[in-house]
């Protein structure tokens, strides 16, 4: 199989290698019979191509006896041959066909179909069959292609990636959201977020750091836009002033990823007929206050007939992106100052009523959420009242304050969100290949 | 804070910038106090370097009044001026010094220490402290390097990465070393590895997919070898003839980990006073058949006065490396061949009693198990009842093999066991920063 070419390189063998047999590999995508001729596109990983069998094929022996049936994985050799009328402008004129794992007739989901008119329900529960699709499988290529670009772009700022536990004694929220593990003669939980190991981490002297890894939330609704495990993106770093630092990194961070995206998955996305913001559009997103945030999207509610808005809500969250789009010619908005009442007791407070958190909306939807952190020791001890938190459960807590803490912050992206706010997709579900819900677990 | 330099360019500083004052921020790292003039080392996440007082410094005001305290963070600025005595080249002449989170005096952990006489369990129990300390912290710039380079390789030969579930409804392998998950009003496991999702996306198209995640074990005993938790480096591709394709992968693959560990992090080395091998002794690693195996490592330790040896116990695996540094100058030496009785199901088989399956040994300890996998759907379904499994319960992975499945197989490398080989680290547990063990759930 040593000389086995990929389907995308056919044009560039038939110009450089005419008259050369080439073999391809990979999968039945679709077999047409034109009277006589039958094509067959093989589907690789680098796309698919069209292989031509001659007239005589069943009778040479090139189709076996029991047929070709779809996602077949066959190896092919033939002649590449330019044909302007043939998908990617060439095509392989088939001499031999082998047939190297023969698929079941029995398909119970058409691979090459219209994914439009398929169902949620039915794509995950084919979750196999379903990412052979090349515009579902475009998903999880700009899904790869996002976390390398994010973690490049930290590397480049000196971010160290760190790896930590998902197996924690409870909560840093404090939160009722979690999921138990029967950890030999104990419980433990399943961590909602590497939130107190990156601040450890960055108060540990490395004071850059990222992490790419799982999160769990046990939300027992079903909504469009949550996940019950999702890649959390997560980012923390030292001396930072404000959470205006990480809204500047944040914007350095998006500008990367869209540019690597618009070079190497242009394809991806045309499947999806979206594009990215550029840089321009990404240093534009306005920053707003929470109080201001709540007046325009209320403004703009009741102009288009809705209730009043009292909180940053989803339908807030939709109205927010729409005026961003409108005033400031940006996807992205960012939203800061959030009261004290809705941030954990690490959030920095800027004043008696209002933290230095923020969070990130694109394309109607909230993709992070960060802030700067509580570093200063008796000022945590302090605010733990007032969240109900008592010192002596917070002793893991303390510890990476007590011993020279820097000011700090940081925040997550939900990569899944992230994908589908890219690419459009309706449910955050179809942007993780094995989601978890409350009903899902297979496969 | 924007003017703030790193301490690594404090001799830079002093070249370029001679008379001008520069800022650094960071922990203090020692303070001595050398009759008069007291010197401060300051670290930060470039290194140390150190700070001079004057010999007035308390009466300036520049040391607080209550003193200034190991690992405060500090921000100080002065003079940068080369002096060939000071660590570096070049020091700091201090003009000012502000204390921005002093540390409390009672420090459980002396971070400047000698971890050398220190136990592995002070140093767990104070892993916030413990990681502070450059030897320590170089495990960890070690540990995100071989991420990095992993990664990088595996793009560079056309890899997907993925991100898969690990939430599972049972062990791939069935055994019975399973953490088991409250989900809702159900049970799920913590998965073992990413075993069958990272076949399922070779068969589903992706072709050649890696992954970086936890992998979870409830071994119940413990040993330097062993995590219940660790970070394991997933590999599967599909279109290979055996499992030399899968070695040929791995020698390029540490290949390339070793050299951007020698080129980018040279001095991590040096503390630790190691070296990683060159392309040329991962090139002449050995491979060698089980049985062959165990013959070596039999009679090395006949020879060493040790009892017969009759599998690749940790003994042997010992032997075998000291066997290929001696035979072969290489301390990398894979071996395959295993017999079926030692291997998972899917374990493809080369004839009656063998696989195509493979382990590397480097440095005296397994860091990666691996080979080809069975694909055909006919021999999978005849081959269950020799491993006591019923087609009934395996329909998710008898989906993946029943509609087109290529050649196929992989490898997982074990992220903190790699790292400790690479160092020389006793305990496995030395390179995970938050280690789960049977006792060990915080922090």
């Amino acid at each position: 199989m040593h000389e086995r070419i990929l389907v995308k390189d056919i044009s560039e063998a038939a110009r450089t290698r005419a008259g050369e047999e080439v073999q391809v590999s990979g999968w039945v995508h679709r077999i047409r019979d034109m009277g006589g001729i039958t094509f067959v596109v093989l589907r690789d990983r680098s796309g698919t191509a069209q292989l031509v069998l001659p007239e005589t094929s069943s009778e040479d022996g090139l189709i076996p006896e029991d047929g070709l049936t779809l996602e077949s994985v066959i190896s092919a050799r033939g002649l590449p041959v330019l044909n302007e009328k043939a998908p990617g402008g060439a095509e392989l004129q088939l001499r031999s066909l082998e047939v190297i794992s023969r698929a079941q007739a029995d398909l119970p989901y058409q691979v090459n179909g219209d994914i439009s008119k398929v169902g949620l329900e039915t794509i995950l529960d084919n979750r196999l069959l379903s990412v052979r699709n090349p515009k579902i499988r475009a998903i999880f290529n700009v899904q790869a292609a996002i976390i390398e670009a994010f973690s490049a772009y930290l590397r480049s700022k000196d971010f160290t990636e760190i790896k930590t536990s998902k197996l924690v004694w409870g909560g840093t929220e404090g939160g009722t959201e979690l999921f138990e593990v029967e950890y030999f003669d104990r419980k433990v939980c399943l961590a909602q977020s590497p939130q107190f190991y990156k601040e450890a981490m960055v108060s540990s002297g490395m004071e850059r750091v990222f992490e790419v890894a799982p999160a769990y939330r046990a939300e027992k609704h079903d909504t469009p836009r949550h996940l019950n495990e999702y890649v959390s993106l997560d980012i923390e770093m030292g001396f930072i002033e404000s959470e205006k630092d990480l809204i500047e990194l944040e914007q350095g961070l998006l500008t990367h990823i869209f540019e690597e995206l618009s070079r190497k998955n242009a394809a991806d996305l045309a499947l999806w007929k979206t594009s990215v913001p550029d840089a321009d559009a990404v240093a534009k997103a306005p920053t707003v206050g929470y109080e201001e945030a709540v007046k325009i999207a209320s403004e703009l509610a009741a102009k288009s007939g809705g209730g009043r808005i009292f909180d940053i809500t989803p339908e807030a969250e939709r109205f927010l992106c729409e005026w961003s789009l409108k005033e400031y010619s940006s996807e992205l908005v960012f939203v800061n100052e959030f009261p004290r009442r809705y941030r954990p007791f690490y959030a920095y407070p800027s004043d008696a009523n209002r933290t230095m958190s923020f969070d990130a909306l694109f394309r109607g939807l909230e993709i992070t959420t960060g802030g700067r952190r509580q570093h200063n020791y008796d000022a945590f001890v302090e605010t733990l009242p007032r969240f109900g938190l008592k010192l002596e459960n917070m002793q893991n807590y303390a510890a990476l304050l007590r011993y020279g803490c820097p000011p700090h912050g940081g925040f997550a992206i939900g990569c899944e969100r992230l994908t589908a706010r890219i690419l459009g997709l309706a449910n955050v579900k179809e942007a993780s290949l094995f989601p978890r819900d409350r009903k899902r677990v297979t496969p």
